[in-house]
């Protein structure tokens, strides 16, 4: 008896240790049949189990990856809105924030590890696109449009988000008939069907995901738009020939900061002295690596820039940023719309992947909902220009005309199975 | 004779040297009575004409100082259309631009004696903006607003396109009626006057020049607006106090580099909890200094960065940036407005000042709508907010609404003599 009150308040000084290190968030931290610790001065919005001491020590060493782990694992449950309480978390993380000599290495070796040279960027692709496409059917719009969406307004639909956001990429970089558009990272090629098909121009879009360019190459076809539309299997390290536009929507954060410089050389190589482009990315307020657990289990060898450390990718070629808007909250709506198709189609999604997954995945959707609510994840689109670019309107207006925007039709092209 | 043709031999072997190093731009250049050299494949634009061989010889040691120094002294004298020839300049030169060790050495030898601490700040404010007001009244606007105009059509006059400017300033922050807002670098203080009289804030408007600080208190009291506005003759980095909006235009440009981590420290010690703000300001696509003759005849101190270095502003305090805008074309545009102006009142103007200060003054102004048109400036506006603030809006839709925006009456306020 006394040995087990000796250690229950070795676990709750632990317990104590853990609630402290986490900025004190309004949440209530247990360890199964032995201690707890509560806030002080608020209501707990949630409930943390840790299952065994095991774990709890583990927290002790990493807590952000063992969190993800141990709760993939069940071996930490939560009582309370997941989303609620990442973002509690988050916020009071943000406060309290610094990491052990550990986290830092495991985080240092990890970066090694992943490293994005042409080899490494395949297999951290393949991990993450090439899981199973009918998987990302069950939550993503009929497209597989797999970045953030466009919301004239927060009731739009997810489909109508989605349509919205690749007619204003092709608006914020002024697509003119005939012209040569060059993607780099073009998912299952929604944008690059959209560029060709509404906008009258060719698109080469790489990729180095085997999955999603099949199944853009099958669209293309089915569409009758494989005479405009290229796509190829290659690293955007290879990209070569000219365009007037260089697109790329969520492929920066796969690529590294090591590589912005040759991100950037490959930019000026392409575009022509007129031309113009869009980066679209997740970003950060300041230079921050993601989580190892993130790192290990959702996107290996990934990072999202801050803005100082994109500016390398432009400033070597006297490029001009035009334009630069943040759509955070545009994202958070986008997540909460995949987190909650998720959610609906647990069981079938449990019929091709083991709970683990599950867990997993609901985790990195919830946090990334919560990321993007609380602001330790911003989204950037960055319109440059060549000096000489003669298509630079004179207000941005033209983004916001009605007929463009809130009453086009939502003609989205469903995707084939 | 023999002597004569020998040294126009070598006059034109240096004119040639000086036609190389600016990149071979389409203008003549001619040393008078002696040699000259044409463009190759190309019509002359303008007729350059050096007036003694010891005008030359100092535009071969730095050219960007001397070609300034002697078009102001009437040693350089120009055949053309002034803003047509230096955008050529411009051109070829930025395809050709490597400086000497001579103007390295001189570029930083300026950087230390103009150096922006606190007395060296007042110095080099005074010396542009406490010239004289009725000066910049002949060819401002009545307001005398002395930043890029915003023009919601080109054809906008000036008057409507500064108080649009001012008006869209404000609609960026989405001021709030009793809000504080702080304002560094407040001019003759009509931003600070439009803020309070339209959108019911208070304001504490900063600035270090006497003589502009002078003329905007009589304008508050004038327009009752003295219980609303306060312009207070200080330095930035001895802002104090908490605000909602923390507003900067036109003030950057004379921060320095060296001192943004000041200005990022005074933005967050000012701005609440829910804070956010706007800074606006001349930059360039890549970190490069103004030429000397600029920071010796015009702007001492003065610097415009590129956008990876403003960075440093926000990054060390988790500031989120919302909004970025390149209005490179409105600055063009405002400046061809005041040169007109600066050329019609150039009889009024000749009685203030010497002619080297008007052949100055109107070099200055044509330089800068060329470096505006050719993309040797920028211009930008950021908008900036912590994360927890809740003034963010969905779209920027709200930014082009007919009624705010053009319909918008342009009822501007006179400024009193």
């Amino acid at each position: 008896m006394a040995a087990q009150n000796k250690s229950s308040r070795i676990d709750e000084w632990l317990l104590q240790k853990i609630h402290r290190a986490a900025g004190h968030p309004a949440v209530r931290l247990e360890l199964r049949n032995s201690a707890e610790v509560s806030p002080r001065d608020a209501l707990a919005v949630a409930n943390i189990v840790i299952q065994d001491r095991n774990s709890l020590l583990r927290l002790l060493l990493d807590p952000e990856a063992e969190f993800g782990d141990a709760y993939s694992e069940g071996r930490i449950t939560l009582e309370g809105d997941l989303v609620s309480a990442l973002e509690l978390l988050y916020r009071s993380m943000s406060e309290a924030q610094h990491h052990s000599w550990y986290v830092k290495l495991v985080s240092k070796c990890m970066e090694y590890v992943q490293r994005n040279s042409l080899r490494g960027s395949r297999r951290n692709i393949q991990r993450h696109y090439d899981l199973n496409t009918d998987f990302y059917r069950l939550w993503l719009d009929p497209q597989l449009v797999y970045t953030c969406a466009y919301y004239s307004s927060p009731s739009a639909t997810l489909e109508q988000a989605q349509v919205a956001k690749l007619d204003y990429v092709c608006r914020k970089v002024q697509l003119q008939p005939g012209e040569r558009v060059v993607e780099a990272g073009c998912g299952w090629g929604a944008l690059a069907l959209h560029m060709a098909k509404n906008y009258g121009v060719t698109v080469r879009a790489f990729n180095i995901s085997r999955e999603q360019i099949l199944f853009a190459r099958r669209r293309a076809k089915e569409l009758g738009l494989d005479h405009q539309v290229e796509f190829i299997e290659d690293d955007y390290r290879n990209i070569s020939g000219a365009c007037d536009a260089f697109v790329s929507v969520g492929m920066l954060e796969h690529v590294g900061r090591e590589h912005y410089r040759d991100l950037g050389s490959i930019i000026h190589q392409s575009l022509t002295k007129t031309g113009r482009g869009l980066l679209h990315f997740i970003g950060r307020n300041y230079p921050r690596p993601f989580s190892t657990w993130t790192r290990k289990r959702i996107f290996p060898g990934a990072y999202a820039p801050a803005l100082g450390e994109v500016m390398q990718i432009f400033e070597p070629w006297d490029l001009s940023i035009l334009d630069v808007e943040n759509l955070r909250r545009h994202y958070a709506k986008t997540l909460e719309h995949w987190l909650a198709r998720f959610d609906k189609s647990e069981q079938q999604i449990s019929e091709m992947f083991s709970p683990e997954f599950v867990r997993t995945w609901r985790l990195y959707l919830a946090g990334a909902v919560a990321g993007f609510r609380v602001g330790t994840l911003q989204l950037f689109q960055i319109v440059f220009a060549r000096n000489a670019c003669q298509l630079v309107p004179w207000t941005r207006a033209h983004l916001y005309t009605k007929a463009q925007h809130e009453e086009q039709e939502t003609k989205w092209m469903y995707a084939t199975s």
